[in-house]
């Protein structure tokens, strides 16, 4: 179905500025992907927008008309706008965005299958959006099977973090859950938690991790609480030969992660 | 010397708004640093504000009178206002805040001593400003010796670079070249160039680096330029286990880093 939307009060367009708001994102369950490289990812992974939103006047490019033709085909909406509206939609000053609707994915714990893969991220609290982004990032690329999402972080869904994902929000499980609820989850089965830690570890290099190997980080400010670092099975801790003790939190699990994979799953 | 303001119309309120924007912070070869951590870093590593802007009523803390006793044996000037009036100043809706201006460093190319360290981290058109504050984060933890930034990369006394360094802006050497003036520069003497790429790489692990080693990551779109690539002494490559073909650059950067540290500098 297409329609074409002319007027910056229209009901649709609200709506879609909406989504921008994580209160409006889990009420209408529903978020935000934007350009043209992302929602080819999305629909690379089966992920298919409800509704498309575009500029009426645009360059034509195959991967618009192949995601054009794959939304109808599916029953999903075409939105055609003028630049002004679109920009207005998106915040963005570019007429040649484009914007898609999707679904938001179930985030229990019981989406995940432990054994389905070697690595899991877990976050602890995180704050930034971009450092949430970035680790389903690092999760795709050491081929993760997912990111857990511990206590209070933020929202997977928003604009900032599924841009900063880089399609990694359409390939990698995605799970929230509070400590209480994570913690009997991860013990009723096979499952090494570590983190990075400054108590009682060991060198990160060829420390004994083991799969499925759960690689956990915490808060940008405060890091992880003791009481969930001292949970962990396996303590690490990476060098730190300047003036600071720590890393962003995105950086800390990336080098982690890429040293777990070395161990369990070599080139 | 210390000082009041009582105006939102005060001059000087308006002189260090105004250091958030580029424009004005080049004109004036100043930058502002907020809040305790970050100032209490500069001063250990022996970088004392100009001027500190705090408010009038705080709370007393140890490292605070630290500073303020600093900054004052130092000659500098110490500004107290209100929280409005110091909100609008830094933007954030926070009384405890405190900022300090600094005079910006030289930022040439002669500023680096290439022997000084075994690490270098290097930015090729870098746009997003906490990117480039975490690779001066992970320069310090890695012992680099400083980052030099090509071609057009954002600025690293942003406000958003010197929150996302940690206080790494005030330890790490900071350099700004075109490129066309930092190859001759680097082929000028010893040093190494490595680039993550796709291009007739070998595997990042166990490849052969050597000290001083230059370690550059480039445009978060666009990655390097093809000849910045083939200039490279060495082209290493990370597994990609998913969909995508890259990592956020800041990552990229540190997981390339700390490998390096392991062939060159080892615990």
């Amino acid at each position: 179905m297409r329609r074409t939307i002319t007027g910056y009060s229209n009901p649709t367009v609200k709506y879609l500025r909406s989504l921008r708001d994580k209160k409006h994102r889990k009420r209408e369950g529903r978020f935000l992907a934007e350009g043209l490289r992302l929602l080819t990812d999305a629909r690379e992974s089966g992920k298919l927008p409800e509704t498309l939103v575009m500029a009426e006047a645009r360059e034509s490019h195959p991967l618009l008309s192949e995601l054009e033709a794959a939304v109808e085909q599916a029953g999903g909406e075409i939105i055609e706008t003028s630049p002004d509206i679109l920009a207005k939609i998106t915040g963005k000053d570019n007429p040649q965005a484009i914007a898609g609707i999707f679904t938001e994915f179930d985030t229990g714990l019981d989406q995940i299958d432990r054994n389905s893969a070697k690595i899991w991220l877990v976050a602890q609290a995180l704050r930034d959006p971009g450092n949430l982004g970035t680790m389903l990032r690092t999760g795709d690329a050491v081929g993760a099977g997912g990111l857990i999402l511990i206590d209070d972080c933020a929202d997977p869904f928003s604009v900032e973090a599924v841009r900063a994902s880089m399609g990694a929000i359409f390939t990698q499980c995605v799970a929230q859950a509070r400590w209480e609820e994570f913690e009997p989850w991860l013990r009723a089965g096979a499952g090494q938690l570590v983190a990075a830690s400054l108590r009682e570890a060991q060198p990160y290099r060829a420390a004994p991790y083991q799969a499925p190997c759960f690689v956990m980080v915490g808060n940008e400010s405060r890091g992880l609480p003791e009481n969930y670092e001292m949970a962990c099975d396996l303590r690490v801790t990476m060098p730190m030969r300047g003036r600071a003790d720590s890393l962003n939190a995105a950086v800390a699990g990336a080098v982690l992660a890429y040293e777990v994979l070395e161990t369990l799953d070599p080139a």
